[in-house]
């Protein structure tokens, strides 16, 4: 980690998305996360090269798992990591993003990862603030260090990810995974396509570059990975959604539709699953199945883009 | 705490109740706790036994005291804490304590210390984790570190536990305590008696190798130590439950009950108090009472608890 | 921070309130908080005064501006710093703050920082355990850190505070802050006013050594800082409160009443505001606006708080 000539070719402050990074900033990150696996895998995983930072993880929607991904991650850094959950009723109180943004500015943080149900939320503070800021997930947006885990884990086990057929299946519109996943992998050079109901596929996203399908199995043919996304009800406001039932007859992710993709396709999902509605528990637990090592990923993803921004605080 | 050959002698991995433990695995941890209470009665508290360790606290019941205790404990080792409240809604959103552990160990954590409303919980967990898993109570089963410390009280006050008389009162059909103490109380060589109403403590419990008794004075008579339970109403769903006035007229202890007692009997409690249903403020707070020292043995043994588990960890 | 002779001439256990506190003892203290800005706004953030020190933050009241301000400065001192936010519901349980008092005091803490909804309560738990006691707000009664933390900004920013016209403006009656902004800032010299309606700032208040105004206009004339307190409508059970528009125009600060005060005066808020209630947003984020700096300096002050109390901890 706290090796090598790499770190230094990050070029950015903040890391609000995909948008924007080349195909060898990329690259870098992923080369440094793979440096931090190894790090979460010794007994002693303590680093220092964040020793003496301040973290604060600002979270306005509650996710239990990124969150925790990015309190391990900065404490295995030893920076000092501050959880703040917001709940909306405290928001309405009267306090806005930026009036929150412009107070933890000025308790001299370094690093602030937030999570915000609006999209454009990280960017909005990331002008109000002098520190870094990583976006966890802003609405439908961008969520980079998901993508970035994704393509970790599919250089892996796959060896590349240039040349790969990559199927992401499920609600493309509303999801922010969907959305960064497109951009990087793109850049890196994958054929990507998205499958689902056109009320969740629209054909309008083939502007992003990638195939739209509406069939499961024509989409699946021939797929080196099948990345399954989680089924957000909630976030489906005025979309007919189908019951959870015969959403999964179309669109869930069982064997039967899994045997159309590649003979050696491995399957991955965010997290958490929706068991029985987008994805079919055997082939979530099967050997085919990436879903816990995306999981370990995101710690070091995690890892390598707080060790790389923080060569780019304001004092260095 | 870093010294001596004591600690080498624990062959677990996990623990995740009393049963199974041997006696002198039992008195290997009370003995590595006498050396914790020194170090918490430093001013610096700081060992580094447990740096670069990763310690998840995973809460399904709230419980500021023991989270508190076991998050003290860990920090005080040098460990990374992070405390994982999970609220009955988000369990219910879909993601089983299965899924939830299979993720977080995908985070290579090295001990998961886990509270659940379900007997078994704990070992379910155990059976799906790279990690060491600590028992923080699951259900009406085990609470072990509570019985351990309980243990340790007692043998500083009294100087063994061999032999001693000891009366634990209350609702002892539904106490993870009660059941975890009884245990590691006969392990040890002690008199172990129940007290309570039928309902609350039938005669069945017999099998346990205890005496059991429906009336206080009997049960107390000539104990030498008098552990009063409390009385959690949200446990006994179905069974007719008299009203906090006339349960503490009849098992309630109080000045009056406790003179049956030995005349240096002494007073334990596990906390929270329902003072003037289970137990009289008089005895809670007088001398012979010991509940304050329990407190601060609990982070003792949570301690000597995770020191010991963190010898057994896989890399090592 | 760690040279020096000021430290040692800091007399108190705890930090209750500003009564009491000499004016030497303020000025060290606001000196030391001078050190500790410094640190903060250093790459490596991080000392170890605290080291091996465990500091509570029991948070009766939510307050993640005052809690987050603690925390941060608790780590950046070494100390391992434990949240406890206990929500209403809770304490109904029937364990009341002197029990959960004297069972934190069980688990070894060196410091605990305490937010109640009632006065007295940072008293009642100072007389209850062995460590050090910080208030972060009692009922209506005293915020002390809140005073230094305002008091350092006006240092900082106007060179000196005796001999300055300060007007406290907004709902005195029920504000801890008003009221050790009152004690401490008339402990250095300042001539303090206190502005508001009648029902807010009733005329008895003359009795603390202020001048009552309850026209904004006549209030402010010739004053050299002009601190807005938050409306806090929650705490105004039984008074009759205006609308917000109707309190804004009457009592709200905007550019045409600030012009009443001195040309080169400044502007504080202690936070969250209610923008356009009793602030108006052009003069919250005018060049004459302190509310970002109040906010460093919060951190800064409660660094130097924490590091005076911990020499004074029974075992050193």
């Amino acid at each position: 980690m706290q090796s090598g000539a790499t770190p230094a070719s990050f070029p950015h402050r903040h890391l609000l998305g995909i948008e924007g990074l080349t195909r060898p900033v990329i690259v870098t990150l992923l080369d440094m996360a793979e440096e931090a696996i190894e790090v979460s895998r010794r007994v002693d995983k303590k680093r220092s090269s964040l020793r003496g930072r301040t973290q604060i993880n600002l979270f306005y929607e509650s996710s239990t798992r990124t969150q925790a991904s990015f309190e391990i991650a900065g404490k295995r850094l030893g920076a000092d990591v501050m959880n703040m959950s917001v709940a909306r009723s405290s928001e309405s109180k009267g306090e806005t993003l930026i009036d929150t943004a412009v107070t933890l500015n000025a308790m001299r943080p370094d690093i602030i990862v937030v999570r915000h149900a609006h999209a454009g939320a990280a960017h909005l503070l990331a002008r109000k603030v002098d520190c870094s800021v990583v976006n966890a997930g802003d609405g439908a947006h961008e969520h980079p260090t998901q993508a970035l885990l994704d393509a970790l884990t599919i250089r892996r086990n796959k060896g590349r990810i240039e040349g790969l057929t990559i199927a992401i299946c499920g609600d493309i519109l509303h999801s922010r995974v969907a959305r960064s996943n497109i951009l990087l992998l793109g850049a890196l050079g994958a054929r990507v396509r998205v499958v689902g109901p056109s009320t969740l596929a629209p054909d309008s996203l083939s502007r992003l570059g990638v195939e739209v399908f509406h069939d499961m199995r024509r989409g699946l043919e021939g797929a080196d990975i099948v990345m399954m996304l989680r089924l957000q009800r909630e976030r489906m406001a005025g979309v007919l959604t189908p019951s959870a039932r015969e959403y999964f007859h179309f669109f869930g992710l069982d064997e039967e539709k899994l045997a159309y993709a590649a003979p050696d396709a491995l399957v991955m999902h965010p997290g958490p699953m929706n068991r029985g509605v987008e994805i079919d528990t055997a082939v979530a637990d099967s050997a085919r199945s990436l879903i816990r090592e995306q999981v370990e990923m995101g710690v070091a993803v995690r890892m390598a883009v707080l060790e790389a921004l923080a060569q780019h605080l304001p004092n260095v």
